[in-house]
């Protein structure tokens, strides 16, 4: 069957999971971008318009996530028309929510779509790290959640390095953003470049208690295994206004523990219940509003779907 | 109930399980130490036999690993009266199955016993601990399993750091211990001081697919992600002769994957049922004995139990 026009959504997502440095990445429900993409018959993409971005994003086709992760897929199977595009940004840019994984993966499932499906959905895991690597490195930490939904284990950058992981059912969020901008790979830059032996066992065994936890359906552990980094977590402290405060503020209103998401300054609380998330949202903002600060926050559950098309025609 | 005389056992175990370096043990049947404790009137500990070292392990209670552990339990319980010691070592020194920690262990059950149970098997660990450091510091990598059985996440030295993790049914392993020494703490101070970030992330993802492949029962996806290990392996592998010969004439017989069992000499290979296994046995003999080198090697499964009290009166 042939389409000319397709849309899709894609989730938000939040990497790392506190120890769980660049190979851990989980979906959130009810945030996310849309794409739409239409056949033209000249060869380029043209991007007719962006929503939601407040003007930041670029409109030119090879500096765009979104294009350029198109781009790759059709070059792949060798389509000769080109692309109008149309993306509407549902997520904040730079916010640690996987604003540009969406936009890269809402843009290849949309053409897929177009394209009547060439490729499995996880399939289309590297044309979405084309786009993606423009601005965080060849990372899927967040792609891969975005693309397939749930709670990730990317061991790479290749479709069998990607394990789903358990969901635990009780499992609930509350995410806070703070209007200050981190940019990912500015808080790449800070990392230490060296860590001793001693730190590595230390990751290691956090990382797989965080596992295990997950498996176990074990919240409490996987909160206490994701607050055990010493190595992400203090290099990049400084650059998240509150975290001290939003952690214990968070834990006072029944949160088990606190991670930042992706690169920041969105930090996230791991909740075992809907009331709980909604008490630790609600103390999460009272800490930015005390300071003057503006803030997003709201409690969110797993995204278990994934990307998904919306309309083809 | 007063007894004054008590015998244990406490199986090998193998630690690091490839990429788990100093977080994972594993306790294996069929082979272990024993020890038969007495009170006497007079406070010290005697040791007054130790069998199958071939002489090599100090007399003096200040030196063994296991009248040490004694010592730390007796102390604890304010217990006068001391101890005369026999140990009948099973396992061979230096080998990579645990001989320090079985002895450690064996001591303190069988002392435990002794003293009617004052503490329950999982809170023996401190004083099994104690004798452990004698010789490879402090590591519940091996103490834990030989103690308490099974596969053993010890992520840090206290109880609340060890966790269970699943036995995949069909896990077999092949083992191979040739003719040479590799001391446990020379095997530590050729590892790297320090590591990339890069690394650091790669040991992460592998160690969060091993705990996840347990979970799963996955035994090629276990195999696949022992063997990622890019610190511990590749410093230590000069040490170890023939490994990359074992490995391979490992894998032609049907095994998954090949591991150093901890600080070695002892290849560990990963089999998926009982006959592969016998003839990964024989394939692994042959490459020692055609380069004119002695190696035990036999097929073992996962010890379950821990350390067990097999008399008391």
């Amino acid at each position: 069957m042939a389409f000319s026009r397709a849309e899709a959504y894609a989730p938000a997502s939040v990497a790392n999971l506190g120890v769980g440095f660049d190979i851990l990445g989980m979906a959130l429900e009810g945030m996310g971008d849309r794409a739409i993409v239409e056949f033209q018959d000249s060869p380029e993409i043209v991007i007719t318009d962006i929503q939601g971005d407040g003007g930041k994003l670029p409109r030119d086709p090879g500096l765009n996530v979104a294009s350029v992760s198109a781009r790759a897929l059709l070059d792949q199977v060798g389509e000769k028309r080109g692309l109008k595009m149309k993306l509407i940004k549902g997520l904040p840019l730079a916010s640690g929510l996987g604003s540009s994984a969406a936009s890269a993966v809402v843009a290849v499932v949309a053409l897929n779509k177009l394209l009547d499906e060439p490729f499995a959905r996880q399939d289309l895991l590297p044309f979405c790290l084309e786009g993606e690597a423009l601005v965080s490195g060849y990372h899927a930490d967040n792609v891969a959640p975005s693309l397939l939904g749930g709670i990730i284990l990317v061991a790479g950058i290749t479709v069998d390095a990607i394990q789903f992981l358990p969901i635990p059912d009780e499992l609930h969020l509350a995410l806070a953003t703070p209007a200050v901008q981190v940019p990912t790979n500015g808080a790449r830059e800070i990392l230490p470049k060296q860590i001793s032996l001693k730190t590595m066992i230390h990751q290691s065994g956090a990382v797989a208690q965080l596992v295990d936890a997950l498996h176990r359906g074990d919240l409490k552990a996987l909160g206490a295994a994701m607050e055990k980094d010493k190595v992400i977590e203090p290099a990049r402290a400084f650059l998240m206004p509150m975290l001290d405060e939003v952690r214990a503020r968070a834990k006072q209103a029944g949160a088990i523990s606190v991670f930042i998401g992706g690169a920041g300054p969105t930090l996230c609380a791991v909740c075992d219940r809907q009331s709980v998330a909604e008490a630790t949202v609600s103390a999460m903002k009272s800490v930015y509003s005390e300071v003057g600060m503006r803030c997003d926050a709201r409690s969110v559950r797993v995204d278990r779907r994934g990307a998904i098309v919306l309309d083809a025609r």
